[in-house]
């Protein structure tokens, strides 16, 4: 076919499975700041041998030098022919932060993901919240996207959730502006205490807007969640 | 005429007189870690009124997301419009490096970058050396073009003060690739002690390769420059 494949990964390196040899991945791209919880400013990337040749092979101009990797290619290749200044302290800070995905390990880490994901999922359910993406398996492990219940105002809801519990969600854009949570269980975020703190705080901001969930309903749907994985963990081993 | 004035200031801004606004210009970039001296992976820029309008006239869409200023200035405006995710360590580093820039004064540290390259090339011509800009006030404050003279060898020298005095000073690229040495002191590095101890590390490393220098005359010439320099302060007072 002579098709490259570009996978983006910035919502998900470092969070979910992948093997972007194995699974043929000609150009692989992510962020730093996502599940890597690297500070932002730069963009891991891999290119395939065969997306080299075809990068090489070029005939035009590429249009922006700003993201030129025919370039940059012969910046990081023998030459070390100079492209730009690298954001060194961003580098030493990636560095540190890929040192705590090896020292975790990437299986161990993929598992925190899908556990606390699961749970969180668990919590949404038990207080009657729906999700977008109804089947599980197509549900990203780091981000989930919940419908906002009618009657609920978007807006006041985050900014109620960030000025009381200093917990940032996002909302949704495009077509579906006004009408999701996106909430982002990444790298370090992913943890228990996070888990359980934003499904007791939504349960405050929701019954303050007249929103009826029945008492703790969301942080006992999300430990039951947690003690069925680890069941499952335990017996699987 | 309708056209705009682009102002490249990467290796000038915080180091040499510039009144954006008063001189007109347009569109003004630098980077982070030249003259203002903190980490790399940003370039400041400004945008005039001017530019704004052209840039929001335009009917052909921006051909790279990259670098679209038309949807980052919806990111800058009231709307906070997603385009990127900031590199927010670097931006508190600029800050951070902004603020020693306001502590030193804009008008000291000019004199201070123009000081500096006076001593310095009071000494390299007591060496015998030459600079590739004749005219003094074509002269950039922050990097001097020094000539190469003939049977020395570029990369060995430069290896040299690199790995003897930890000094980096770089080549020339282009059609002056192995002629010119270009020798930067921009923000923190320009100091007296930095120049002193270059013009010493060259005398050692151009001595080394048989080229003839009369003892300490680059030294001898940058302490008489900065004699002048300071003279000509105290009588201007």
């Amino acid at each position: 076919l002579g098709a490259l494949l570009v996978v983006d990964t910035v919502a998900s390196l470092a969070a979910v499975p992948l093997d972007v040899d194995r699974e043929r991945v000609d150009v692989c791209f992510s962020g730093s700041q996502k599940a890597i919880s690297a500070p932002p400013g730069m963009s891991p990337i891999t290119v395939s041998p065969a997306a080299e040749e075809a990068f090489r092979k070029r005939k035009t101009k590429v249009q922006s030098w700003y993201f030129d990797l025919t370039t940059a290619m012969n910046y990081w290749g023998k030459d070390r022919l100079y492209h730009h200044t690298p954001p060194v302290s961003l580098i030493f800070a990636l560095r540190e932060a890929m040192r705590l995905v090896v020292e975790e390990g990437l299986e161990t880490r993929w598992e925190r993901h899908r556990v606390n994901q699961l749970a969180l999922i668990a919590g949404l359910e038990a207080m009657g919240l729906k999700l977008l993406v109804e089947k599980p398996s197509d549900r990203l492990p780091t981000v989930t996207a919940v419908m906002i219940p009618s009657g609920v105002d978007d807006e006041k809801l985050r900014n109620q959730l960030l000025d009381e519990f200093n917990i940032e969600i996002a909302g949704g854009f495009g077509p579906i502006k006004g009408k999701i949570w996106r909430v982002g269980l990444m790298g370090y975020s992913s943890q228990k205490p996070n888990v359980l703190l934003f499904l007791a705080a939504l349960e405050k901001c929701l019954i303050d807007q007249g929103f009826r969930v029945s008492s703790g309903a969301g942080v006992g749907g999300a430990v039951q969640g947690y003690t069925h994985a680890e069941t499952a963990a335990a017996v699987s081993r």
